[in-house]
């Protein structure tokens, strides 16, 4: 068994007896059956993340991994490679998206370096790099089937401690110029779908630019034969920095926390672990949806449903961080609100 | 003029060149064009109700407002009238699902007694009562119009104290038995939909349940000869807790905070209160979407597009509460986030 087989082995299946039971308690609470919609819904799946009932601190995490994609030179993103640096820099100094809203709803932020072509020297940066951006992806592999093993590795190495110092939700964002055309590659080949219906604008392309997009997933997945394993596939279509989330995915889940995703990307990736490691799943809370066409079909495929639709496109884990006062507050509700036997509230039964 | 009128004026319409101009700031951040999707119109929408760039703290403060319906008597809802006081006691001691959700948002709860019928002496209620439960209003007026005129000027005092101590948004939340009785009744007159478009099961009716609820809001408006003007529909159909909220709305907005709606009940109150002050609509934010039917009627009479769409149908403001996570991260980008400029990150406009 490798070591990657025995950490995808050591991921517990969520408990349905639990989940019952925490419907249960919810049932108890001064509110109608049910009032609280979905939150009841996120509140079960916290409660049997946590394998706890109540379930612990969510002390959050938001993990945003950076990655350059040697596919960028085919002309896929509006926006040049230079910028997948200067973003980890902004990441680290607190002055980009996920850092304001990271702080916003009192989640750390972790910035990891997994990988940009041109190192950036900056404090507070993780350095987890698999190399200096990968291969050009429609000449050949992105990387070696060995260092897309590695990024899996060390992502579950940081899921673990992030874990052990007290994380009971690991939240995942990416940044990488060009990685919505490695995650495009990726669902086509995981999901068997045509590139078309996983290709959209990424950051800002144009009609052209999007046909263009298409064309090189196209010939990324018959250069590199359409594989269908999550680990070739990762390694062929991937990037460093969803290498290094699924593994964030598999380590955290390993260590019983609740894995927030994305958008588009970081759902690709987790659906990457997903594939490594079925029990996965259970761990899994979709935060919103993003008008990527790839990242419905994503969802859907994870049997995931988004708590927020607000027509997001950013990345970074800005999405997964807007959701984590709503994951908070279900956790909130099962562990504080009052019974009606504790308030002294007539109960209908409704 | 009256009291009421005056207030009504000085509600000032929010400015359309401090959004534009908020709008261009938000385009020169470390981000895509657009690229935080519906959380920088919220943004916008913050700082023009706010009328400053950047817009002051939030500080956000929830008001719950409890009464009771007379028409509770005509078994328009499947819990018995002694609930609302019950519930209000469990709103102040804490255990109530607003009374949660707030303090995991970091929101000042404030409880109101509007108008229960058994008074509840639990300390930490704020009694602002307008009677022991309104009459039954489909045997005649809710109430006089002189008390709801009092409602509403007491609503507008609490909002402006609201302000005066540091809020910078102000959700609503309502509590009583019966209440989305009378909020369909309001809906029906003020938007002149029939019955059935604006009833729904509310916390927990059955087939016939609803049947009877729809025949009783159609002798409510036959008693009451479908009043138009908001002030007169209020008192002939309304209830103390919406006559209370619709004045905290009017004295909020006078004082420049962000006004948040909850489910159907408090949006009928923000409904009523852009009514008599049109203004008032800047400065409204639309929460989630509750399954009742009336509630989409009445956001898109308000052109609000709610943030969650979580099917909570509990109302109390928790849904309000939910959102001012999102409302604080909007502010929290526009006050916050790196400029190009600041960060050194390339732009390239998109």
């Amino acid at each position: 068994v490798s070591e990657l087989e025995g950490l995808a082995g050591q991921i517990a299946a969520v408990d349905g007896e639990l989940v019952r039971e925490a419907q249960r308690l919810l049932d108890g609470k001064t509110k109608p059956r049910g009032s609280l919609g979905r939150l009841e819904e996120l509140a079960t799946r916290v409660a049997a993340a946590h394998g706890l009932l109540p379930p612990r601190e969510l002390a959050p995490a938001v993990v945003v991994a950076a990655g350059d994609h040697g596919v960028a030179g085919e002309g896929v993103s509006a926006y040049p490679q230079e910028v997948t640096a200067q973003m980890l820099a902004n990441f680290a100094s607190g002055g980009a998206a996920v850092a304001v809203l990271s702080r916003s709803v009192g989640a750390r932020l972790v910035v990891v370096d997994a990988g940009v072509a041109v190192p950036s020297r900056v404090p507070g940066v993780l350095d987890l790099a698999l190399g200096r951006g990968t291969a050009n992806a429609a000449a050949g592999p992105a990387m070696p089937v060995a260092i897309a093993r590695e990024g899996l590795l060390r992502g579950a190495g940081l899921g673990a401690q992030l874990v052990s110092e007290g994380a009971g939700a690991v939240a995942l964002g990416e940044m990488g110029i060009g990685n919505t055309t490695s995650a495009a590659a990726l669902t086509c080949s995981l999901l068997g779908c045509p590139p078309q219906a996983a290709c959209g604008r990424g950051t800002g392309l144009d009609d052209a630019g999007l046909a263009r997009k298409v064309a090189v997933v196209e010939r990324m997945l018959e250069v590199n034969g359409y594989p269908a394993d999550p680990v070739e596939a990762l390694a062929a279509l991937g990037g460093y920095e969803l290498a290094l989330l699924a593994g964030v995915a598999l380590g955290s889940a390993r260590g019983r926390a609740v894995v927030v995703l994305d958008g588009f990307i970081s759902s690709v990736a987790g659906l990457v672990a997903a594939r490594i490691a079925p029990a996965l799943v259970g761990y899994l809370v979709a935060s919103h949806r993003s008008p990527e066409p790839g990242h419905t079909l994503v969802l859907d495929a994870l049997g995931l449903a988004p708590l927020l639709e607000l027509e997001l496109r950013l990345g970074e884990g800005s999405g997964a961080a807007l959701a984590l006062p709503l994951v908070e507050a279900s956790r909130a509700i099962l562990v504080e609100m009052a019974s009606f036997a504790d308030a002294g509230v007539t109960d209908t039964g409704r």
